[in-house]
């Protein structure tokens, strides 16, 4: 910090290293990636003067000690761009090295010498600069880098030496040995995490495993009888499916039907009151069944290309093993009693909140921490985090970051709906991905304008958002007065808008949108102190939409990241236009979504035809992925109209125009 | 750096200091203000849950131990701001503090309960808090807690405890005596390098002290008769007087008349040439007189409240005696000669730069820091540094600071034309001023696009224009071109778009404008290689313009800082206009400039009247300082007419409409 300069340092080291970029708070945390993606570096990279530079990326996984190097180029305006790999799960480290490149800057002065004594001379100061080189270099290097010195000494005519000295042999020899004495390291290790694909690309699923029940008489579902609830959501592409917590639930002051404040005796509680005599975080709830049922369902998923995610609450019913056991994780009242948790003037008696300021946080930290490992050995690897905003940010950075320490591959989902410091600040320290104001983003203006945020790189190096149109705790009014067309809507821009997105279902699917009073975000009946039976079979059911868009999304490149999200103009309010494409341009996914549920909307979109290089006279094809329509469209402005009762959306994939009007291929 | 959470440090600190400006590249370098100035700090600062939070400022003079606190408050989106004030020159530490105000959460809850169990419960509880307060006081407070606490336990009616907890005078106590035993302290101490206002406000005169030649037969001006071309100066009004060197000028490859390969030998070289057998960069050229003539031409500059700045121009001529007694500053040339500058294959033989890259590099920037003490010695604040940056950034950060650590009250004014990079490097490690690219920003786009950019509150923390409309290397084409007008064009822009401007003269105001040859940005017959005899008396002189200018920037406030430009919509591209106003609106200055130096341009000014709370239905004045003229204006749109050759520009003063329709005053 404030490090002027220090005349005990070497002060010949001219290159300066700044801007650094992904830097995420200036080093402070780590950028994201998944392995395989190439991270892309840039600097601002100069020195006094007029000479030539040189600059490497260094790079290296976190555990090992040596760095390896990756070239740097310039891109413009003292701007340099590198890149390197990330190939394994875990940490990596950066940072960039910078140097003179006195023979290069040689070269180019040589080039424009124009008189002859000034050639000789020159050629000269370049013999020694590649005797130089020789004494770095060894073998077969060294000696030709002696040879070349000595002929551009003298002996040949001029134009030979000069042609020798610019000639890509001698450039090449000299670009391996360079002198870096000199050298600038930039004065910060960066570090990128590489998570596995499914942190970037998924599809979530949430389902209450006590609403699948067997026959009209049971009461309570299994996660027995869940588990064949699984082939329902595989049919659908799902790939991640989220359970509420299913660890033993309280009975003191369990909360009744629709959050009565008293519970009947065939109530089953919240599963986020979590803890009973049965047992707490690392327990099955008795009605949910045992470990065993839990692994039979695990591997039933797996085998259906299901990944299981857990609900990580941190909270406890009074009932809850850790109240007797631990009381020093609590606070208490002066009387002695433990503080439930509140929000003045409501209390939630059946929730005792952990003390994260209590004496003995240090044990708490580290039970808490083998909840999660208790997990992780029953193979689960994807944790949806409940309300991290309400723990210390210190203690999520440390869990996740001593746990992925361990289990690289494991992901954590942030489920906080906060201000935005707080979401951003749960991302950068290490949350995988992040529920985001999706839910409450549904006209025109406020979509684009926070997508538009979220898509800032300096964003987007840390916050992966998952899009939620639905949760036990969300029912948007926009879904609740625009009926079905409303939850295609959201399901469209949902599964297109980001890469990875979830619903809470069959609520979702099956269009449950009746509050449990008006102007509620609360489903009536919920799930969440209710049993739920629901019918499948309904033909106004959604899982056909979403079968659709999730087999779209796993057959278009383009909609698996977060990269390259841009809106297109549209001359209608209503109607919402954005593309999402690769890189190479191989796959452009055009969306056009009709915001209003009610009434058919029409406009004209613009297509940047120029950026996605399709040429203003020649037709290129858009094929709607969800109706398997084509139309022929033409130049920057093309007209859409769309009827939310037969199909509020069309997600196109691009086709230019190869050969005759009727030759169409995907582009690149 | 990766900071991660280590379970050794104390995780009950739950709350986040983030974001905070002003903060130079991750604090690696200072910002900048000026005595008197108030340092605005604003942090992101938040925590988990919901509890209230309490925030200080900690500041102190560097060189002191022990911070001093200001109070922070929240001003929206978790967005926190405190100041402080510089009072004296040097630098300045601060960081930030920030702890849950455990007695605030209870009491914002508190106010928040209904039901009289829970209040009595709650009473309970603040008590406990009063009463740990109670032990961090001392004496009539301690003693006036404890009675607070004993009063909330009970005995009084439930509605006079809660008003007592709610009372201010418990509020007062208990947040001079809060908890902080968990606060978290911001990672980075960073720094305000407090300059005196001159720094930020001031307009410079450059002039060739050799060309103020006494009588017909002299052939050089010395700094005698340059002593009596000060009045001249100080009449215009302006506060810097800056010299070209002084120093002895080489003999050896000296330049002639227009840059002449060879001198004649009544040529007198240019001054940047510097070094004879007469001295180096200590001494005095003898042809300009002694260091008496110095000190002489000094006080009298003084006396005329003009402060006299040198040229710091680090490089030697071959005569220079660096060359013989420390050839190790130099590079050499394989057969031992010593190299020049070049730029091939243009060669400038007559300098040779100091090699930076010299084993004996410590020894070199001992003895040019000699020489900047050198000159302080003889009582010179200001430097003017030529090309900074072809020397190390390392070097300059170096200078100006061990430089300004001794004498807070030296400037340093940084003439590097280079990339945007290189020019904001040099301002953030310490050049207190900088040139800029105003010198080639001519038309309205290139103008509004610059000094937005440099109005950026991140640029303006450390980068302080000074704008030069010409310079001795620099007559633009459109000074070429466009005649006085435009020179008068320039002046306005120069003198009221930043806080500091400069003129190099009395070319400027005589309107000389004749290229070395067509296309070049050298003046013909420049001064910087021979004596020019000037005639002040030109009627076409713009001395009294330059002299309204400097009195008007003297009278308004607004012009005095770089804060608040603001550039107004015109609806002709030729016309430009802009803003500047004091915080408190007590001086708004509105410009509009003629940026055609050929032809009268008029259109209408779109005025923020709500912003600056001028009524849409009353008139107001605007009263332009270079004619006097006054101009009764309605509304948001407005008329204006220039004719460059009247008056390319009005300068208005705006007043306010306070009683009948011929009362105003000024703002405020």
């Amino acid at each position: 910090m404030n490090a002027s300069f220090d005349l005990d340092a070497d002060g010949r080291r001219r290159v300066v290293i700044e801007g650094v970029r992904p830097e995420v708070d200036c080093g402070r945390f780590p950028a994201k990636r998944v392995v395989g993606e190439r991270v892309t570096v840039e600097a601002t990279i100069f020195a006094d003067g007029h000479d030539r530079l040189a600059a490497r990326l260094l790079f290296r996984k976190a555990d090992q000690a040596d760095w390896r190097e990756a070239p740097m180029a310039p891109v413009g305006n003292d701007r340099w761009r590198g890149e390197f790999e990330v190939r394994e799960l875990g940490r990596y480290r950066y940072t960039i090295a910078a140097w003179i490149d006195r023979f290069e800057s040689w070269r180019h002065d040589l080039a424009r010498r124009r008189d002859e004594q000034d050639i000789e001379r020159a050629l000269a100061v370049g013999a020694e600069l590649v005797e130089q080189a020789a004494q770095r270099a060894t073998g077969a290097e060294r000696e030709a880098l002696r040879e070349h010195a000595a002929r551009l000494r003298g002996g040949e005519p001029l134009a030979a030496r000069v042609a020798l000295a610019e000639g890509p042999l001698l450039g090449a020899l000299m670009s391996a040995h360079p002198d870096r004495s000199l050298e600038s390291v930039y004065d910060r290790e960066l570090e990128v995490v590489a998570d596995r694909v499914r942190a970037r690309f998924s599809a979530w699923y949430e389902f209450f495993p006590r609403s699948v029940v067997e026959g009209e008489g049971a009461p309570h579902g299994t996660l027995r009888t869940a588990a064949a609830r699984l082939p329902y959501i595989a049919e659908m592409g799902f790939d991640v499916v989220y359970l509420p917590p299913i660890h033993p639930i309280g009975r003191t002051h369990r909360k009744g039907a629709n959050n009565a404040l008293t519970a009947g005796p065939d109530d089953p509680g919240s599963p986020w009151a979590i803890g009973s005599e049965a047992g707490g975080h690392k327990a099955i709830h008795p009605a949910l069944g045992t470990i065993e049922d839990f692994r039979a369902f695990r591997d039933r998923a797996a085998e259906l290309g299901l990944e299981v995610a857990l609900d990580l609450a941190f909270q406890c019913s009074p009932d809850h093993p850790y109240v007797r056991e631990h009381p020093e994780w609590f606070r208490h009242f002066p009387d002695g009693s433990i503080q439930y948790a509140e929000n003045p003037p409501k209390k939630y008696q059946d929730i005792y909140p952990l003390d994260f300021e209590s004496a003995a946080w240090r044990d708490l930290w580290l039970e808490l921490s083998s909840v999660v490992e208790h997990w992780i050995a029953e193979g689960v690897k994807i944790f949806r985090v409940d309300n991290p905003h309400t723990k210390p940010f210190a203690f999520w950075e440390w869990l996740i970051e001593t746990t992925k320490a361990r289990h690289p591959e494991v992901l954590f989902l942030s489920e906080a709906f906060s201000r935005p410091a707080v979401m951003h600040r749960l991302a950068k320290l290490g949350f995988t991905q992040s529920y985001t104001y999706f839910t409450w983003r549904n006209t025109k203006r406020e979509l684009v304008e926070y997508f538009t945020e979220l898509s800032d790189p300096r964003c987007r190096d840390y916050f992966r958002p998952n899009l939620w149109p639905n949760t036990p705790d969300i029912l948007h009014e926009y879904l609740q007065f625009g009926g079905r067309p409303a939850f295609a809507v959201r399901a469209v821009l949902a599964a297109t808008l980001a890469a990875s997105y979830g619903i809470y279902g069959p609520a979702f699917e099956l269009i449950e949108r009746e509050p449990r009073e008006p102007g509620s975000e609360e489903y009536r009946d919920s799930e969440k102190y209710q049993v739920r039976r629901w019918t499948l079979s309904n033909p106004a059911s959604l899982k056909p939409l979403l079968t659709r868009l999730n087999r779209i999304r796993r057959e278009n490149e383009a909609l698996q990241s977060d990269d390259n999200l841009e809106f297109l103009p549209v001359d209608n309010e209503q109607l919402i236009a954005y593309s999402k494409r690769t890189a190479d341009f191989g796959n452009i996914v055009l969306v056009v979504v009709n915001l209003d549920p009610h009434h058919t909307q029409s406009g004209y979109v613009e297509v940047p035809i120029d950026e996605w290089h399709i040429g203003a006279t020649k037709p290129y094809q858009v094929h709607d992925l969800l109706s398997d329509a084509r139309f022929l469209w033409h130049g920057r402005r093309n007209y859409v109209a769309l009827d939310p009762q037969r199909s509020p959306a069309h997600v196109f994939r691009l086709r230019r125009h190869v050969g005759t009007e009727k030759d169409f291929d995907y582009f690149m």
